[in-house]
């Protein structure tokens, strides 16, 4: 296998890595599966839980199930408990306020990598604007068991209440890294023994016929304008998806999840 | 391959077929891609053409490829264009619009199944309610070549602009039909020679493991619900998606993209 590459050295190891920053102040998390989730995570703060007295009991057994110390609920009516959340969300009659969980570097992630259990997967997501498509990547990522979602600083959705609910509690099982340059992050990656693969669906090459090394970086474009071109030119191969019909392009995490099951299933 | 069937025998075949409904007043469609597609399609009766001034270019390219006799484009103000959407619709400077597509009987639908092409698959989703899923769903049912997209008249959402802006395009080129019941509709299906295969995450078994009939009925349940009891119990086969990570629940929209993946990928 050989890198299709168009730097013939890596770049300079010394080079300063892309560093995760910390992520914003936490947002109310809303919705069952969230909320379960968040309130199961040990490393999750909360400051604040409020409900529906329809949902008491789903809460009390969600605290149970948890185990930490957490703030006594709040029964609150739809009203006051809705005036805490944006207009239209769908919370179950459940809500919390949190912290924002603490930002993993990538050096971190790098470090934690097991040495068994390959494919090794991580997914970067080039101007993926939809904090919906975001939560669901997350949630793809933990059913395939990929190693965190990596995102630019810009151009990319914040956590929000929104992007917890589609990520379905993959919030607090999937790290959801921020680093400040796709570009010098992709660099660090292949130092690091990954190789690339860019999503496009103009590539002559599909994705199924890829021979794949045990550490893959998965990048996925906006849709419509795809990877931006200095991404692309990292990637070490391009690659479609194996679609069959008339229009080949699929909303983006329906292509993240085919992707994810495409690479890990067995060979 | 024997069914799995609580029904020794097939029903009645003189009883009557569920039959499609005609579907409700055409929908507002915007946002380009979703705008192309209907333009191009001469099934698709178009009542008014409106775009803001920068788009007009590209209103001209999308008539000029479609071919069609279509009112003459109205430029207007984004105030005036965004009256005549939903509040946050977005409809990337173009809006149309139109009649409702003439609904597909599923009895038409069984009679236009081409010979060759197999595997034929028909997905029925069971009260999935999100239009951004059902959208999502109908452009994975395009990239994959799926015969159509069933929906129970009740409980499924009504087409709207947002259906058909997730949808792509892939609301003009696959069948979205409406029946008054889904388990009679799944009867006459396997009438048809289709076998129903129910996605279900406790499924002992996978849906890669599977021996695929040349006809299947995909049937899709609620995020959470899942499938309804009565669904459930007709279908031919229960497996659930290969994922490999602690969550295995997916996004519905996702889970129909990696089974159709899982469905049509050469064995």
């Amino acid at each position: 296998m050989t890198r299709r590459r168009r730097h013939a050295t890596r770049p300079d190891a010394a080079q300063k890595p892309p560093s995760a920053k910390p992520s914003t102040a936490g947002p109310w998390i809303y919705g069952r599966h969230a909320v379960a989730a968040a309130l199961a995570n040990p490393a999750r703060e909360i400051r604040r839980i409020v409900a529906l007295s329809e949902a008491s009991e789903a809460i009390a057994a969600f605290l149970q199930e948890g185990g930490a110390a957490r703030p006594a609920p709040e029964i609150l009516d739809r009203r006051a408990l809705e005036a805490l959340l944006p207009a239209g969300a769908v919370h179950q009659g459940i809500a919390i306020e949190t912290a924002a969980l603490e930002a993993l570097d990538l050096e971190d992630l790098l470090r934690a990598i097991p040495e068994t259990g390959a494919p090794h997967i991580l997914l970067l997501l080039d101007q993926v604007t939809d904090p919906h498509n975001v939560g669901a990547i997350l949630r793809s990522a933990a059913a395939f068991a990929a190693l965190g979602v990596i995102v630019p600083e810009h151009g990319a959705p914040p956590v929000t209440g929104a992007l917890a609910k589609a990520a379905s509690g993959a919030l607090e099982a999937v790290p959801l890294l921020r680093v400040t340059n796709l570009v010098r992050c992709l660099e660090r990656l292949k130092e690091a023994g990954f190789w690339c693969v860019g999503l496009d669906s103009a590539a002559p090459q599909s994705l199924e016929d890829l021979d794949l090394p045990p550490r893959i970086a998965l990048a996925l474009g906006a849709e419509g304008a795809g990877l931006r071109r200095l991404v692309r030119e990292r990637c070490d191969f391009l690659a479609h998806l194996p679609t069959r019909g008339s229009l080949a392009s699929l909303n983006v995490s329906n292509a993240a999840a085919v992707a994810l099951y495409a690479l890990t299933r067995p060979r």
